[in-house]
């Protein structure tokens, strides 16, 4: 009762197919050979006459036909990282409740008081993920200060001892050496250990909520590479923020403390055993990564809309109220042990990590004749933050396909690490930007005198050798004429290149601060350069304001977000007087910037060839309908089926499908089967580990009862197949599925059109769907990947391939 | 092909439940005979043993049996608003686009331009959308606030002149007169032309957002009404605010802006008629709703929350940054407009209306042991507003039960407008809480004398006299000292039971104000206590902040919302730092709160039987089957059908159901027929109309042609099945409903699970939802009422029972 699938629809269309792929590769100039390239491709659905492919093959009993047609000649890491294809070896995670026998029943079971109790639990583990997620910031930053401080005064004792010609030398080797060092531990962590804790993490956490099991993403080792690797980055310098490692770290608590165990620790606490499936533990995924954001922000409510804007597709109100309540309390816990911290044991009112320092109430006024100012800073931003991206771009591409052995991208990091050091050097070295010190300076600030005379500091020492939350925040508010043009211009172009250098490195680092300090330098510039050309030049005297917006627009012309960053930056600046222009600058950022290049993340998304879902099916699909779009012929199981049947299936690897439709067998052995329910590859193995089968004769006795702990148990590393063994008696013996599977799954007639189909799939968060025809029965399967393919691109509807990388 | 349904599932049924209804009439002690109660219940679906009724019937030929037991007797009016009831007399929107064949077809004859003209479109109306918006609040603003001035000057003038006992009646009845006569003018417009335009709006546009349409809700008459009866209510110096009329204007503004057209006027546009459905209309009806929010309170990213917690099901990016856009483009202009009327043309940084005024820096800090403070004034917020919702409940069904018609219903508003006038000139007769007058007073505030000393002026007065915006900001920012124990204690129990006694009345007025300024002055009294009690006084100086947190208490205890009320408040008062206390007040005032009775604008919801849908379904409700939920026998089309079959099924005005599954007969007729499917009642009524029929002899020929055109031109109002002639040939005709019927309706099988069948017709917005069989049978019909009739009383599930009323 099993058909193959998925191999190829044909002989014909594959050859189409890769003569396809040769010219796309061609393009590209890709270093493979086209017959390892095609040894690649699977599955290729061609764009048209597919219409009358759809007729189900269900009755066949063929065996499975899996021809690879090569070895992969050449190595697997140099495989394209062509845009134009989607990898297969992405799984969906199932935000569908598996509504089978064994859940109704316990749901049934419960009375309203244990859903009561299941609330509290929820909201307990909300809170303990706030107060992990927080303490771990405070680690973050805490760490970062102290080794920033102790890195300050041994390079300050050296430039101090040689202020000569030769002697700066010295200070300078000895920067870059403990700037490399720093970066060389961080890298290698990162690219030996763990590197899928490289870069910011947000791309990453952005695919889970969408609904993508991005492999080893949430798990406590990624967490400790990211903590470790993100301090070691920070304090070496590079022109990376923290941020985006501590959004990365809240979901990985989230994944971890809601799941009541540790699978790598091989600690299981015995609770929360009910939130083991991909459903509610995406929900705290959710949660954890806007504590992330309101512990690096200080921004609870942009935490949430954060989360909202990239992972959300049902709004449900009180789910919303506990992520808002995780990331009250992240922040609240920074707060409380920073101002312990800080002897000020307590006073809860110094909001997150980035205090960019309040504006004072006089300054932040604006008035109309600035708001085509700032809707032309909108627009710089978005310029340049396209040209971050199309530049981040083809670095990435060239990564890909050169540096990809690990010592080679630590010594990259590592290069990176001392160009910046030398360059930042250099720039002081040459800069006579120097400002008289003023007696007043607090502690903190780490002025340089450079090369300036006694009683002043150098304004580009100032700005290169701070933390770059505190170059943003002088930038932000120091009084006009601190800095010179000549500064802020040089450092700008500087800094926007080493930053989009370092983004991408096989470091864990992220791109929020250095955007912003590229931004509030190119801005605070605009700003001192604007009384120059204006008309009355009297009423443009606070360049800090212009900081601020241009700040915003490079970071929204890099990531694209709006509605989310906007309040970000009014909670970090803590004022809502600017929210309208920092609005208005964001969207001009974002029109600007789409119309060059996507979003950072989403191109790192893209160039990682993920089945990334958007909010809507491309506007122009609506001629496509489901029958176009789905995998068919597809594999199904009966009822009851043979053990044998099941193994073979599942052990298939060239189809490596995760849900099959359950039929029932009509009179007519002629027809194929009515669909009666859906099964998961996972809790098929979870039946074969159990042995629940009975044999042949005896098929009306009952077979071994399965519970749902069982499941819960092996979720979420399910074992593979290869892993079980199945001798050849029990293959012979036949498995009831009927409780296992789920007997509602959603279906769609086969003429419903995509945007439909897409609609239902994005909106209930399913991860296969089931396309029947007027009688019920099963003639194809809609997954991720199947709706992921279609995209607007410069010339209509454009469809992807799908290929095993 | 047409069978009766919808009617009584069986005489014992009938009987149960009648006996069942006069239990709870008599309960609620209702006025009308039990007779009359019976005729009014259509409809019951008896909770156990109905899994077997689900045969369907649809072969029959039966005639539509409809016995009308009686005639209503007692008045319509004096009907009981049972919260037990449901009432059928609301339609739902359907947020589930039409996927017809029309449809479809103009779709794929779109290109990639057409959809960016439409989106750019889109973007161009919620733009008109918020500058009309800000128009509006403007418009409201700048007239109270004259009205108000000269209601002033005249009392003023008055109380000056008699300053003796005697006089002061002539200054009191002068005032009560003046205040009663204004109330009057906004009764009467409101009771007589558009009742639907009294209260709020809130609970009428949470209902509309749901998807419920509530009639006259989005009509220019309605705005009309809305916005002079506020300027009336407000000007007369009633205990309301002009915040929920605003909102309820922005969406009426939307509703209209967005069709292109205004069918009250009779004038068409012929612009934007791509958006004249409800699906594009809802979204924008969103928009306005949030564009009201930011205008009233300076709040855009709060206006967004609201609209999203209030009426969001499935989230989208693109939708939300619309929102986002109107509700930005609102605060502009009102600030823009604002700026030009106080003449400082251009200075746009003063936020919204309600500048409840920026706390002073160096106030604006909090300590950790102020937290449990908080939360306690949170609790006291909870409990407060609960007695202010169960008082207003039981009002509220005294004036449903008594109070029913338009002249009492303007005779009561007097009333109050009269007893609010006499009370507060009472108050602040027996008060003797004078403050010395400072000079630098600027000239806005309307600070009295009364009965103190020369140079002095009453603190009372000042509270009572103001616009209820202006004392809440009094209460906030004037130093300690400002008010006196007595005055607030007084202020907060008089102005507690006038609100309460306001709420409801048949005037428009929202409830925000009137609850933030209760807040406050508790709040405040709260503060000036603590020193008092507390062990170490020196700590807490300033009760504003006091008065902060017992506003957002007093608030979030009768409305319970929290994310949106939280960034609402922050963005108010214009400071970052309260947030994290602000929510926790909130969290606490609204489970407190929710302990004893539900949100203000829920009680309201419930008494108007709104079928109103939340966001999950019960939680023990697993339980329950699509089967025994849906509607059955269901009355079905063919798709060739009878054109006095389908006005008959429309003329029945007892099954007065909306949505008809479309069925293909199969070869053994004694089955019944697959479902291919789904027409509306609007469409078939637009198919009458345009008389698209063939003769019965000449099916064969092409049934005139329709465009999606015509079906535009009806939509919203579509004509009654009456209005419609249809000749007896006519009737013998036949329609072809293929090209005009969805044929991809979204179905579940029977045994999905009642959350399962929820969270399909919640996260898609729909209207109807098939139930087939396995063979794709139609055995019944879920919609709206189905699912809103389920909830979690205190003993478990409970069951809602659907009327007539």
């Amino acid at each position: 009762m099993t058909v193959s699938h998925g191999g190829q629809t044909g002989r014909c269309a594959s050859t189409a197919l890769s003569a396809d792929v040769v010219r796309r590769l061609d393009v590209l100039k890709v270093q493979s050979s086209p017959v390892s390239a095609m040894a690649n491709i699977t599955k290729k659905v061609s764009w048209s006459g597919r219409g009358e492919e759809g007729t189900p093959l269900l009755n066949g009993s063929e065996e499975v036909k899996y021809t690879r047609q090569d070895a992969v000649r050449s190595k697997p890491k140099e495989i394209p990282h062509n845009e134009k294809l989607l990898s297969l070896k992405y799984e969906s995670l199932d935000y569908d409740n598996i509504e089978n026998h064994l859940f109704l029943e316990e749901e049934r079971r419960m009375g309203h008081m244990s859903f009561r109790c299941l609330e509290i639990s929820r909201w307990v583990i909300c809170g303990l993920i706030g107060v992990l997620t927080g303490l771990i910031a405070c680690f973050i930053d805490i760490v970062v200060e102290k080794l920033a401080g102790v890195k300050y005064v041994v390079v300050k004792k050296s430039i101090d001892k040689n202020t000569e010609i030769g002697g700066m030398c010295i200070s300078l080797i000895l920067w870059a050496a403990l700037n490399s060092a720093f970066v060389m531990v961080g890298a290698i962590i990162v690219a030996f250990f763990e590197p899928i804790a490289a870069g910011s993490g947000i791309p990453q956490i952005k695919c889970y909520l969408n609904g993508v099991k991005v492999p080893r993403v949430v798990r406590l080792k990624t967490l400790m590479v990211k903590v470790c690797g993100v301090i070691c980055s920070v304090a070496g310098g590079l022109a990376v923020g923290k941020e985006g490692p501590m959004i990365h770290s809240g979901a990985v608590v989230a994944a971890g403390v809601s799941q009541g165990r540790s699978t790598s620790l091989k600690k299981d606490f015995k609770i929360f055993e009910y939130f083991r499936r991909d459903t509610e533990k995406r929900d705290f995924v959710s949660a954890g990564a806007a504590a992330g954001v309101s512990a690096a922000f200080g921004a609870p409510v942009g935490g949430v809309l954060f989360s909202l804007e990239e992972g959300a597709s049902f709004w449900n109100q009180l789910l919303t109220w506990r992520i808002f309540f995780a990331s009250m309390i992240s922040t609240f816990t920074l707060n409380f042990v920073l101002s312990i911290y800080h002897k000020k044991t307590g006073e809860l009112s110094s909001p997150g990590l980035i205090n960019f320092g309040s504006f004072d109430l006089k300054s932040v006024k604006y008035n109309i004749y600035e708001i085509p100012l700032f809707i032309v800073m909108g627009a710089i931003g978005g310029l340049l933050g396209a040209l971050f991206n199309v530049l981040n771009y083809w670095l990435t591409i060239f990564r890909i396909r050169y540096v990809h052995r690990p010592c080679l991208q630590v010594m990259e990091a590592m290069l990176v690490a001392a160009v910046t050091a030398t360059v930042s050097f250099a720039m002081i070295y040459f800069s006579n930007d120097c400002q008289p010190l003023e007696t007043q300076k607090s502690s903190e600030d780490y002025s340089l005198q450079g090369f300036c005379a006694d009683g002043e500091y150098s304004a580009m020492a100032t700005a290169f050798f701070n933390t770059p939350e505190r170059s943003v925040r002088s930038l932000f508010h120091s009084p006009a004429g601190t800095y010179k043009l000549e500064t802020l211009g040089c450092f700008t172009l500087v800094y926007f290149f080493l930053a989009c250098w370092t983004y991408g490195l096989t470091v864990s680092a992220g791109v929020f601060i250095p955007s912003l300090l590229i931004g509030a330098a190119w801005g605070r510039l605009f700003g001192i350069m604007l009384p120059y050309i204006a008309l009355n030049p009297s009423v443009f005297t606070d360049p800090g304001k212009y900081a601020l917006m241009g700040a915003a627009a490079q970071l929204g012309g890099i990531v694209r977000m709006t509605l989310s960053l906007t309040v970000i930056l009014v909670e970090a600046t803590g004022n809502v007087t600017y929210g309208l222009p920092i609005m208005l600058v964001l969207m001009t950022a974002k029109i600007v910037g789409d119309y060059f290049i996507e979003g950072l993340y989403d191109v790192h998304i893209k160039l990682q060839s993920v089945p990334f879902l958007h909010w809507d099916a491309p506007a122009t699909s609506h001629s496509l309908t489901a029958r176009e779009v789905m995998s068919s012929p597809v594999t199904c199981f009966n009822r009851v089926e043979k053990v044998g049947t099941i193994v073979d299936v599942l052990s298939n690897t060239s189809t490596n499908h995760n849900g099959f439709p359950v039929i029932i067998q009509t009179a007519a052995s002629e027809e194929p089967g009515k669909l009666c329910g859906l099964i998961l590859r996972s809790q098929l193995i979870v039946l074969l580990k159990h042995k629940v089968f009975v044999e042949r004769a005896r098929s009306r006795l009952r077979q071994r009862k399965l519970q749902l702990k069982d499941f819960r148990d092996a979720y979420p590393r399910f074992p593979p197949i290869q892993s079980i063994h199945v001798s050849q008696d029990e293959r012979e013996c036949m498995m009831d599925l009927t409780e296992f599977m789920n007997p509602t799954p959603y279906t769609v007639p086969q003429d419903t059109s995509l945007p439909r189909v897409f609609k239902l799939f994005r909106a209930l968060g399913l991860r296969h769907l089931v396309v029947v025809d007027d009688d019920n029965r099963v003639i194809g399967l809609v997954t991720r990947k199947d709706l992921a393919r279609y995209h607007l691109g410069k010339h209509g509807l454009e469809e992807l391939h799908l290929a095993h990388t």
